[in-house]
């Protein structure tokens, strides 16, 4: 499975090329520049360690009580991609030569990417460059570059300056809140030296005090010089026509947020590049993906182009975080710096029901996350008032909340209950219980208590007021659905544990001060949760006032004129009936809303006024549009929703790939089509086939077993050991190992 | 009438004496600083010229489509205030000597104010100097200073060094938002000179490029001389015990916002100034206030203090501003640089009713400031993507809106109306046909626009999303009672005007491309206004979903915890039932309210949830409890109203008084007690007496009439001409020149 682009060399086609050929590993994430540089334009270098962040304060013209007052983004680091030629003199590189040809490849079994390209220099001297490089999941420091020049009418002298760099930034400014900013404070540089068969580079950043170290070999004999920023391996050759030059680069990233000691960085080096030279890291790589292809590629017949789509997103995904709960993933994993390398609900709601389903190690590691930052949860809790419980922070690095607009940022008061439905997925899936008594029933309480306490009862009905649901064209509302019932979910969940599993939950209890009067405030505030149902229209109401609002003349907005948010004061949009994205509908989905005329109803009426200016909207449309049998509306979403990135429909790809995308573009398959479900002691399956495929099949880890699911004609079902499935509403038992075929429903 | 303060030396105190000692004229303002200074202890120096300012560009951490992108700050100019004396080199200040007393007076006749501050040096030398200064009303440029220094115990040599200097500013920085920015650009100096009779300095600022000049002269012999940024005058005198030097110093400032050429600073300072010797500034100040006094003091029998700060109050708001459609008044007046110098609706809704019935011209130029930024409030209805219509800015300088938080600045769309009420009321009370013509309907027609644009009709009903009312402790509802039914009244009169005077409007309705259409439009607006009764509170609700909220928990808020704002997130504060200040009532008042039982329900239910944690609350209750009859409350708050800045009880009056406090404080008197309304026709009044006063009189303009009100043990009425007039509901005419004498209701 191989991803390929051609002669993509317009700025904005090379930026967002660098997105999709970015390689991470949830530790490190290189974007897909050019070794060489595109000259002197000044892009970005992307090199990126999860995580690593510089602070900077926050200045708001009237500073109110509360707000969040340092911001943290993620940064470049110090970046050892670069190897440049220079053919006398002269750099080959696009600015100072003709692109005859360029050609790409992303190996998504190999987990590596090409590049080649065919430069011509002024003096017609033409060079054949290929650049092969892979982001090591073996091995989370390593980056490799291997390169190849090959003469193809000069003959002479080349030099090569292979360099490990200080980031260089574009002072491009943007006014689209979606970018990252640009911080171009230089780090400060702790140590630098080299050696006959190394170099190594030290330095901290300046406010955040997080350190950092890269080393760097090669394997062939170069000369090591440095300045006070830089290192330079410099090599010489002689080349005659069709003969090739060929160089290796490693390079090893430490960090202090990961490393006990970051400058281990040339230990690392010298213990596993240098002393291992035979090693071939390509075929490494390629081995380490093999169990990760068997269980997770997706086949979908009738459509090549959608297949290999799906398997680069889900490849995309599988390699963007998990590590280690210290990081989250970032809205742009490490592929850009898009939303300053920030983590949001995106983690929890679009990527978790891919890690759930197909590595549950690395979705608990993601929430353990949460836990690893629920001192800093309870600071934000005690921050906006609350005298218990914790508030998970809308967008954050470590654990502190950074969003400097609280209407579409704070508010979101439902990422609380999005962690808690994430904890109680895994656990559906998993039946991990040590996970719960360890730590997911305490997430589930100290998230539940700041909902509680911002809620209330009113004539005996339980009101959520002043929060902000998934959509963000309508904020600061009372009784948002997707945040009552979410939270009903949750509360009620808590409720249930709690009855079911009190003797084992006993210190716990005891240690969270968790009284009965609690559980029955919670139980009593699950049973008379606000929830909003229009008569008239036979839909739910998206919040107290909402249906009452004229809606927005989409018809007559003129295409130039989407995101809203980018051309509209947010008083304008806020007033009208227009979603940026899914609402009701998304927890129509993930609750499994029972009620299929009201649903149909719902998403007729929502569909009509939604944007999807958001790209965590249309996977939401289209497994709604499955499980209400619009088989080809929700085709035409998976499409959209797939090609995304691909096709930088968003045209913002170049900020780095839209994570929560390619989590909604697997779940668009596996929750959509096949209409998987996680209840508390089963699955349940509802496969349709749209028009326009032959059939699809993927695999799942549910509990014990490996599932493999395959609907063309019939389903065939198979899975490693026995385990009750529900199928169209029928109880089915798969019998280990044999393969069960069932009628398309 | 003296305001007297002694021995205020503490630092607070000083500087809110500052504000309380301050002198304005409309064009300039000085505070009541000392003219030998403080010492080293970088106070501000507090003179400011009305709507002189600094720009400075806003910054957003996310900044969104149509945010206010430049701030403005009114700015401390080149100040003239400066007279120090040295006793053998040893200055004489708070610093280097001790104060044995210090006296203060304002003396509301005359226009003026003193000071009289003991000084022993370290030498054991004693002085009294005394100090007498006013903002001449009839001279708007000039600033005068009279200096007496009494040698007490000391036989020596003594300089003066009187100075013209650029603002100096401490480095204080608050994150109190009501507090101005402290803007400490220099200026850039344009020209200074000297010759024997005078100093003249001329300056730009660096980003408005607004300019000004500062003329000064002196009536004794003294020595110019300057640097590159400062003008001082030095004059040297023996003294021996008892014996007196005085001096005269006279400022002129002229601007380019004010005088077509500004640098006529020196024009004016030799035409009116160096020619005129003889003039008496004090006593000219004196007669010019003649007339004021003659119609607008107020007095009160039974409490002397309450009458001495009322007429301070009517003195301060009567010197604040209404002199040149250019300028409007500050929230600080020219009194202090709180809130920027910006201007809110407290113009329009707590300081025209009392220019409307005190100084029908001032009222008149203070709407036609709103009509003279006319073209930037269109631009602002075009910023928040309207069509048509102009947006009044919430907070304003020169017609741009300025505020950087929209939820409870630009979401006010109220202001539209309250202009349009005001408008309306200035109509009613004067019959000014010729303004209504030329501007008036044309405001009422450009603000309806924009109101009626962000409602729509929902089931009938026309229903206004997404706006803040008064009251910013809830931000961003539907359907504030105050902006529907402000909205309703401001199009109820469009309608009513226009169906009356067509024939008169034909020129100004083609101009305006006002069709029937639109009338009918506002019409059915008017007619079908969303206003929510609560049937079982027997309420009006503030909103559509307010009453739903939890109640705050006033009692268990700590006092040291007021105002809110300060210490709790906004959505802590937004998510509760509690109150900033009047909103509902607000309404009641200004639109005279007719069912006295829902009235009163709503006042009772309103005030146990409002904290009156802006100034613009109690007067506002007061009124509306003295039309509930609830007397001794409506006392109570009269009280407290009327002491704001006297007894300092918002703990800011150092940032500058609080003009609308003050406009509110005249109101609890004419509007709350006195039960006065202004009627399309007529004026009705309702006079009651608290029991903690034996009575009170006041005089109001009523079209062509002067009409004195004085309420004892009966109403005694007098009017200069006769006039119609509705008494407890009684129509009564008043007969020119005779007193007519009522039996109190």
């Amino acid at each position: 499975m191989i991803i390929t682009r051609d002669n993509r060399l317009h700025i904005e086609q090379l930026q967002t090329d660098e997105s999709i050929f970015a390689t991470q590993n949830g530790y490190i994430g290189v974007r897909g520049t050019f070794c060489e540089g595109y000259g002197t334009n000044g892009l970005r270098n992307g090199t990126f360690i999860n995580s690593f962040y510089e602070e900077y304060p926050y200045r708001y013209e009237e500073n109110l009580s509360g707000f969040a007052q340092k911001g943290q983004a993620m940064i470049h680091v110090i970046d050892g991609q670069g190897i440049e030629f220079y053919i006398d003199n002269h750099p080959l590189n696009m600015e100072s030569c003709d692109v005859v040809s360029l050609h790409r490849e992303f190996h998504l079994y190999g987990g590596y990417t090409t590049r080649t390209i065919h430069y011509k220099t002024p003096s017609q001297y033409e060079f054949i460059l290929t650049e092969k490089r892979l982001t090591s999941l073996e091995q989370p420091e390593l980056f490799v570059v291997e390169i190849d020049l090959q003469s193809l009418n000069y003959s002479g002298h080349v030099e090569m300056r292979s360099t490990v760099q200080q980031p260089q930034f574009s002072n491009t400014l943007s006014r689209d809140p979606r970018i990252g900013k640009t911080h171009n404070e230089s780090f400060i540089l702790r140590d630098i030296h080299i050696s006959d068969d190394y170099g190594c580079i030290q330095v901290q950043t300046k406010h955040s005090k997080l350190e950092m170290a890269v080393s760097v070999t090669h394997n062939i004999p170069v000369q090591y010089t440095h300045n006070d920023k830089n290192i330079t391996a410099t090599a010489h050759a002689s080349l005659t026509e069709n003969e090739h030059f060929t160089c290796r680069k490693y390079v090893i990233y430490t960090s202090s947020n990961y490393h006990s000691n970051y400058v281990t960085a040339n230990n690392i080096l010298r213990q596993q590049i240098l002393k291992n030279q035979s090693t071939d890291y390509f075929e490494q790589q390629r081995q380490s993906l093999t169990s990760f292809w068997k269980t997770c590629e997706i086949a979908i017949d009738g459509n090549e182009r959608l297949q290999l789509i799906m398997n680069y997103n889900v490849y995309q995904l599988h390699t963007s975080g998990g590590l280690d709960s210290r990081f989250n993933i970032g809205a742009k994993g490490l592929t850009g710096d898009g939303y300053e390398g920030h983590h949001f609900w995106d983690t929890e709601i679009y990527l978790l029901p891919f890690f759930v389903l197909t590595n549950p190690q690395k979705a608990k590691t993601l929430l353990l996350n949460r836990y690893h930052n629920i001192e800093a949860a309870r600071q934000e809790a005690l921050n906006l008032g609350h005298t218990r419980g914790i508030k998970i922070p809308w967008r954050s690095i470590t654990g502190r909340e950074l969003s400097p607009y609280y209407p579409a940022g704070t508010a979101q008061y439902h990422i609380n209950s999005d962690v808690a439905y994430a904890v109680i997925h895994y656990y559906y899936a998993t039946d991990d219980m040590s996970f719960m008594l360890k730590y997911g029933f305490e997430l589930l309480v100290e998230t539940a208590r700041t909902i509680y306490d911002i809620g209330h009862f009113h004539n005996g009905v339980f009101h959520i007021h002043e929060v902000t649901g998934p959509d963000e064209y309508t904020t600061c509302v009372d009784d948002n659905y997707y945040t009552n019932s979410m939270a009903q979910y949750h509360f009620q969940f808590i409720v249930d544990f709690y009855d079911k599993h009190a003797s084992l939950l006993k210190s716990l209890i005891t240690r969270m001060q968790l009284s009965d009067q609690e559980i029955k405030d919670f139980n009593q505030a699950a049973e008379s949760m606000a929830i909003i149902y229009d008569e008239t229209l036979q839909i739910i109401a998206q919040d107290q006032t909402f249906l009452s609002k004229e809606p927005w003349d989409l018809e007559h907005t003129p295409s130039s004129n989407f995101p809203l948010l980018l051309h509209y004061h947010p008083l304008q949009i806020y007033r009208k009936q227009v979603l940026k994205q899914a609402d009701v509908l998304l927890s129509m989905f993930l609750l499994d809303f029972e009620d299929k005329t009201i649903m149909e109803h719902s998403y007729d009426y929502y569909s009509n006024i939604t944007t999807h200016d958001s790209s965590l909207s249309k996977c939401v449309h289209s497994i709604v549009a499955s499980a209400l049998d619009k088989l080809s509306v929700a085709y035409d979403y998976m499409i959209d929703v797939s090609e995304v990135d691909m096709s930088n429909t968003q045209r913002n790809t170049k900020d780095g790939l839209h994570l929560a995308n390619l989590g909604g573009s697997y779940m668009t398959i596996v929750y959509g089509l096949a209409g998987l479900r996680i209840k508390p002691d089963r699955i349940i399956l509802c496969p349709r086939i749209p028009h326009d495929m032959n059939g699809y099949s993927f695999t799942i880890q549910y509990r014990q077993s490996i599932i493999t699911i395959s609907i063309s004609d019939t389903i065939q079902l198979t899975s490693t050991n026995t385990v009750d499935i529900e199928l169209y509403g029928n109880a089915i038992t798969l019998q280990k190992g044999t393969i069960l075929d069932y009628p398309l429903g």
